[in-house]
C-alpha cells in the first residue's frame, strides 16, 4: 500500500471518500456511522418521532430512500415501506424491482398502489392531460397519497428520503423567487395538521453523495437513473449552481439550509396557509384542503378519462421543462 | 442590410443589443431611453430623492458610476461626484484619470478624498495590516468616507451606482449565510438615520451589460478591468452562479432582487442593529458606531502605523480569497 493513501479520520485505516465539508477521509465502517450520527442527530434536533412510532417511509428505489429505511430499521424503529407504481415506463418497472426486492431480501412490509391500477392514471398522461410538467402532477399524486396512505394506515409519520442536496436545490428555488408560504412551510418535520399526517426527512444532514455511499457500503442495490421526465427540470439547474458554490467554499450548502432553519425559519411562522388555518376538507375525498375539491381530486378527474399516453410521447414532445 | 438583421422593439431601426429578459432589441437611442427609464422608475418607486436635492454621486471610474452620475445630470439633478484614492497601484492611477476627464470635459464638480494623502494608509496596506481580504477594508474606506463627505458637504443623499448584478450577488451571499442584519439593511434606498445620510442606488433596475452598453452609446470612457485586489472573491463566484441560473430562465435575476424587495424585506423590517437604535458615536471622530471606537478609526490605527505594502506583495501573497 502506498505511503501517502488518505486514511480514515477515526480508524486511521485506508479510506473509501473524502468528505471535504467534514475536511476528511471516512473508512466504509465510519462513513456507516456518519450517517447513521448525522440521521440521530436530525431526528432528536427536530424531535421527528420515538422507537413507538410507527413509521411509514415512502421509497422510490433510489439511493436516498433505500438508505433512510435502512438507517431506520438498523436504529430500530418501527418501519414499514410505501412503493407508488407511477407508471413511468421502463424506469418505473426497474424501480419497483429494487424496492420489493430490498423489502423481501429483509422480510419488510411493503404497502404498494399504483396510479394506473388504482385511480385509473399515469404521470406521463397526467401531464398531458393537465398540460403541466410531469414533476408538477407526479409531486401532487405522492403527496397526496403518502398522506392517505399513512392516515388510513394509522401510522404516525410519513418519512421520505429527502436529503441535504434536494432541500438545498427546493430551498434555493423557493428562495430566487421568494415565495414566502413555500420556504414558510419548508422544515425537516412538519407536525400533523388539519388531518395531514406528520412529514419527516431524517437525512437532511446528509448530501446524496454521502447516501451513494451508504448504499455501496451495506450493498443497497438502488435505481441509479434519474427519472427520465425530471430531466432539465430547474432543480437540477439549482443543484450545479449550489455545487459550483459548494466547489468554491466547502460547507456552504449546509451552512445555507441550515442557517435558514435556525435563521430565517422563525420570522416566517405563521406566514403560511396551514397556519392561517384556511384548510378545509375535500368535498369528494375527505382529504384536507383549502379549495372546495381538493388538486389530486382535480387531476384525476382529468387524467383518468384521458387516453393514456405512452413516456416517450411526452418526451418527445419536449414538453417539461 | 441583411433582411434578418434585428432590429430596434421601439423604432424597427437596426439593433445595437438584445435582451433576453426583456425578450427585445433596441437601437443605441432606445437603449438610452430604456436606461433612463429604469432609472427614474428606481427613483420614483423608492422615492430616493427630487431635484431640489443635492446629490453626491460616489465615483469609482467604472462603468455603472459614470452612468449614474450622466444619467442624473442629463435627467436634471444636482449631482456632484466624489472620488476616493484607494491606492492600488495602476488600477487606482488609470481608475482616477477616468473620473477626472469625465467630470473635466463636462464642468462638473469633483471632490477627491485620497486614503495614503489624507489618512495615511492605502488598501493593500490596510489588507495586511488587518490580516483580512482587501475588499473589506476597501468597503468599510469607502462607506464611512462618502458618509462624511455627504454630511460634511451638506449633500441630501450618497449616490452609487450599484447595478442589478451587484445586487443581486450581494443578496446571494447574504442568503447563502441568511445573515437577517445584512438582509434586512439591503435596500435601493437607506433614508438617513442615526448620523449616517441618505443612501440611494438608482440602478438597481438595470444589468451591468446595459450600463456597460449605455457608456459605450454615450461615449463614456470607463476603466474596464476590475479591481486586482478582487480578483476571485465570493461576489465573483456568486454573479457566475447566478448568470447560469439567468441564462436557462431570462429574468430570473431581477425577479430575485425584486421579489425580495416586496416580499421579504417587510418581513425583515426592525430586524437590523440600526432598526433597534443600538447606534451611539464613535469617540474619536464623532461618526455613528455601535461601538465606543467606528471601525473606520480602528483601520486608520492598525493601517497608518504600518509600512507601506505594494499592490503586488498582496496579490503575490493571495491573501485575497
Amino acid at each position: 500500500m502506498p505511503a501517502n493513501v488518505s486514511r480514515c479520520r477515526v480508524c486511521k485505516e485506508p479510506a473509501v471518500i473524502d468528505l471535504p465539508r467534514h475536511n476528511a477521509h471516512f473508512c466504509g465502517e465510519h462513513l456507516v456511522q456518519l450517517c447513521n450520527r448525522q440521521m440521530a442527530k436530525a431526528i432528536e434536533d427536530w424531535e421527528m418521532f420515538t422507537p413507538q412510532d410507527r413509521l411509514l417511509v415512502a421509497v422510490s428505489g433510489g439511493k436516498d430512500s433505500l438508505a433512510v429505511w435502512d438507517m431506520l430499521v438498523a436504529a430500530g424503529y418501527q418501519a414499514d415501506g410505501l412503493y407508488l407504481g407511477l407508471g413511468i415506463g421502463e424506469y418505473s418497472d426497474d424501480s419497483g424491482g429494487y424496492v420489493r426486492r430490498f423489502a423481501d431480501e429483509r422480510g419488510l412490509k411493503l404497502i404498494t398502489v399504483d396510479l394506473r391500477a388504482d385511480y385509473g392514471y399515469d404521470v406521463p398522461t397526467a401531464a398531458v392531460a393537465t398540460k403541466r410538467v410531469p414533476c408538477s402532477a407526479c409531486g401532487l399524486s405522492k403527496r397526496h397519497l403518502f398522506d392517505r396512505a399513512a392516515v388510513d394506515g394509522g401510522y404516525d409519520a410519513v418519512v421520505t428520503g429527502h436529503n441535504l442536496d434536494d432541500e438545498a436545490a427546493v430551498l434555493f428555488g423557493n428562495t430566487l423567487r421568494w415565495e414566502i408560504d413555500y420556504l414558510g412551510r419548508q422544515l425537516p418535520v412538519l407536525p400533523a395538521a388539519n388531518g395531514f399526517p406528520r412529514k419527516c426527512k431524517p437525512l437532511v444532514r446528509l448530501t446524496e453523495r454521502e447516501t451513494a455511499a451508504y448504499c455501496l457500503i451495506r450493498g443497497i442495490d438502488y435505481v441509479v437513473e434519474e427519472c427520465p421526465m425530471a430531466a432539465g427540470n430547474r432543480h437540477l439547474a439549482y443543484k450545479e449552481a449550489l455545487n459550483s458554490i459548494e466547489q468554491q467554499s466547502p460547507g456552504a450548502k449546509a451552512a445555507f439550509y441550515l442557517n435558514f432553519l435556525t435563521k430565517m425559519s422563525p420570522l416566517l411562522a405563521g406566514s403560511t396557509a396551514a397556519a392561517r388555518g384556511d384548510v378545509g376538507t375535500c368535498g369528494r375525498c375527505g382529504a384536507p384542503t383549502t379549495g372546495d375539491v381538493c388538486a389530486f381530486c382535480r387531476l384525476i378527474e382529468k387524467s383518468s378519462t384521458h387516453e393514456a399516453v405512452p413516456v416517450e410521447f411526452v418526451l418527445d414532445k419536449r414538453i417539461r421543462r
